[in-house]
């Protein structure tokens, strides 16, 4: 593609524009960080980052950009696993991270409005202590919720409750030529049109940026309550999960791991599991407004595991239990990161009934490809995270058998009926495996909405569906 | 736009694809329900109508009308409101009421694959005799599953288990150059690509022909009760709703609703509703596992009621209670329909807490306008219907009253921050209103999105967004 390469002119119109010369970084002064997100081995500068706080800003930026052919990519905390915020065409990264302040909690309409830099951690922290309730809850909790809007982030409420996009009302976006526009709102149903809030949600930052998001909140369930089930295998613990499901009692989360990932979480975190002595786990919460009504949920619950083989039912009905456990659950992507030199990540999602049949797929690549790999995730959803591992192999084993390992889980996960991405996107480094797994049609309709969107293609280029 | 005349040519090759001329209507054979739809005034006759019973015949079809430039419009069993399945520019019409299988219950996974003319109806009784339950609850239960998709219906439990796009997992679609793509799955979550299916949901047959959906069920609840709440005022009945959304006890449905429709209904079915004494009234339904559940529920939210001057609680325990009043809250379109010579509706949304203001507004237009309006709908979700009757008007004073209250209702929702349309759609008739309601850049986005599926704009011209 043929940008305009970011000048000292360029420069200094952003800085005339922002006029705080501390929010335009460019040249030695881009951090390292800046250059890639969390995981993928993707890398590239922007020539210049700008560190906006306001919509106006935004839009501004984006009129120059636009009028002058600059590629733009938008970035918040970078916690991404697969590149979305990387700048692969250099040009100006705006990084959202300051547009961080709550704008309205509306109580009568329950929603809460903010800035796409706040951090899904201070959401939680503030709905909550106000007796209300944001249910996604992805592992990475510093994320920002631009960035998981971005991505339509799951997380381990998904089951009950489900996705990011079933939290998004209403969207201000910033078009690529500047200008401003709003899909959706405070209503609670639209019939108006095309979905455009729905399709914003998870477009990666290909099709708008983000600047203000009015989220659904619920009221707070009272109680919570987690039950760890060990079992003797994986495949009874995760074959039990359909049985769960079908059942009237439907869990917050149903999350499935495995002895060697809490073993690594012990270790990352310094901290004892309640229990590592079985193979295989799953780790079930039940939230409600009484302790006798979870408590009636999780013994059906209790019985149908029991059936189905589980060696003990563990309950943590203490606060301080509760988060001992899902402060490990959290903390599995950085344990396994731990624990090996380098690793590259897959997130496939596939129907909840051939969960086991992907799981022992992935086991068995072990032996095929002699290759360790790693895997936990949520069994309530089918959306599997696996971890392939590079330990002590050279760059070019690496490549080579990582890629045989990718090839194979995603051809399988195909097979299953399933989708590359559960909940972390494509990004720039999924996208031949979602060319393999789409359509032709399929894909010249996303590059048909990409263009409708942004037909100069300067908006985070080379992400989701285009080469 | 300039489009091919069907000719016999044309209709030959058409007869010869089907291969059973009894599928094939066209000329005196076209029957004049196909000229139009349940309500709005748009009327227009194809010059075929095929009664398709494949997606490859459809492909076939979609085809053969892409390469010869003839417009096309898919129609389920017509129960649209604003003229969304009506052939304004003639050419073929597709009547998918013969595509109306079940193909698949999977009862891991809790998904049901239909095909498109499965009626609303038909869903619910098969579901809910194997204890599944289908969500979405639109009045008009003869409407095809395919148009409740294509309108993304929302209903009577959006309250508590959100609207059609919350229960459709994936869609096949014939695209309108025939080709077939699949838009997600069997899968929980996605994150793979761009939002495809719920851009699908809700683009009133403007984009595709959705020839199989694939929905989402939930195990059924074993129990419901509803309360009808009698209230000496609106203002007051609806002022209660917040107070009820915000307590921890979400109801299935709160419904609002006036004497004068209930008195509608009772000559409409001819039978007596339990209670008719009361200017305004709150209907809630409660549903769970337990009667012992829903009598928790439902008594704090009796209790919010009573604080705000209730005046009564008619709790309704029995199956026969539970569903005469429904069957009449069901009959209220009709109803309404029956006791006037004419109408027009309005199925604005606004956010929750601007209820009471827009309600009273429409109420009050009666003095302004002098033409006679009823509304009733979905208090819990803001989402109204109102009718404005013509009743011995002459056609010019109809048409001249009709449209004053109708600008005046839709700006009142535009400056509530409402929408044109809840769950009616925007089709034919309310386009004008969407134009105004909308940022010129979103509807170029709109026709953009449009143009990337249908670059010949063959398929549903004239409708959604298009002038």
């Amino acid at each position: 593609m043929d940008y305009k390469k970011l000048d000292n002119e360029d420069l200094k119109y952003i800085i005339d524009l922002v006029k705080d010369a501390d929010r335009v970084l460019y040249g030695e002064n881009i951090n390292e960080e800046y250059s890639h997100d969390e995981l993928s081995d993707t890398t590239s500068y922007p020539d210049v980052v700008v560190k906006v706080t306001s919509t106006e800003e935004v839009s501004e930026i984006m009129k120059y950009a636009y009028e002058n052919n600059i590629p733009v990519t938008p970035r918040g905390s970078g916690t991404g696993l697969v590149g979305a915020s990387v700048a692969i065409e250099h040009g100006i990264m705006i990084d959202t991270s300051l547009m961080n302040h709550f704008l309205e909690l509306d109580e009568e309409n329950l929603t809460l409005t903010v800035e796409p830099g706040v951090l899904l951690m201070e959401i939680s922290a503030y709905v909550e202590e106000r007796d209300l309730f944001y249910p996604p809850d992805p592992g990475e909790k510093s994320a920002t919720i631009g960035g998981n809007i971005s991505t339509n982030a799951g997380g381990m409420r998904a089951v009950k409750y489900g996705v990011t996009r079933d939290y998004v009302r209403g969207l201000e976006v910033v078009l690529p030529d500047g200008r401003i526009v709003e899909f959706g709102g405070k209503v609670v149903k639209n019939s108006t049109g095309y979905a455009m809030k729905d399709l914003m949600v998870g477009s990666e930052g290909t099709l708008g940026i983000i600047t203000k998001a009015i989220l659904k909140l619920i009221p707070l369930p009272k109680k919570a309550i987690s039950l760890l089930i060990p079992f003797p295998t994986l495949e009874q613990a995760i074959g039990t999960v359909p049985l769960i499901v079908k059942s009237k009692s439907i869990p917050t989360a149903i999350e499935f791991m495995q002895r060697e990932v809490i073993i690594d979480a012990e270790q990352y975190l310094g901290k004892k599991f309640p229990d590592n002595s079985s193979d295989a786990y799953l780790l079930l919460k039940f939230d409600g407004n009484s302790t006798e009504e979870i408590e009636r949920a999780y013994d059906s619950v209790a019985k149908i595991c029991q059936e189905q083989g589980a060696i003990d039912i563990l309950i943590s009905d203490t606060t301080e239990r509760e988060e001992s456990i899902w402060k490990a659950r959290g903390a599995f992507l950085e344990a396994i990161k731990g624990s090996t030199t380098y690793m590259d990540e897959v997130d496939v999602v596939v129907p909840r009934s051939s969960v086991n049949e992907m799981v022992e797929y992935i086991h068995n690549l072990y032996k095929e490809v002699n290759i360790r790999i790693k895997s936990f995730g949520h069994a309530g959803d089918g959306n599997l995270h696996a971890y392939v591992l590079k330990d002590d192999l050279s760059e070019e084993e690496w490549e080579e058998k990582m890629t045989l390992a990718m090839d194979k889980i995603y051809n399988k996960a195909r097979e299953l009926e399933g989708q590359v991405s559960g909940e972390h996107g494509i990004g720039y480094a999924k996208k031949s495996y979602l060319m393999k797994s789409l359509d032709p049609a399929h894909v010249e309709l996303m590059l048909g909405i990409k263009k409708a969107f942004d037909p100069k293609n300067i908006l985070n280029p080379h992400k989701v569906c285009q080469l």
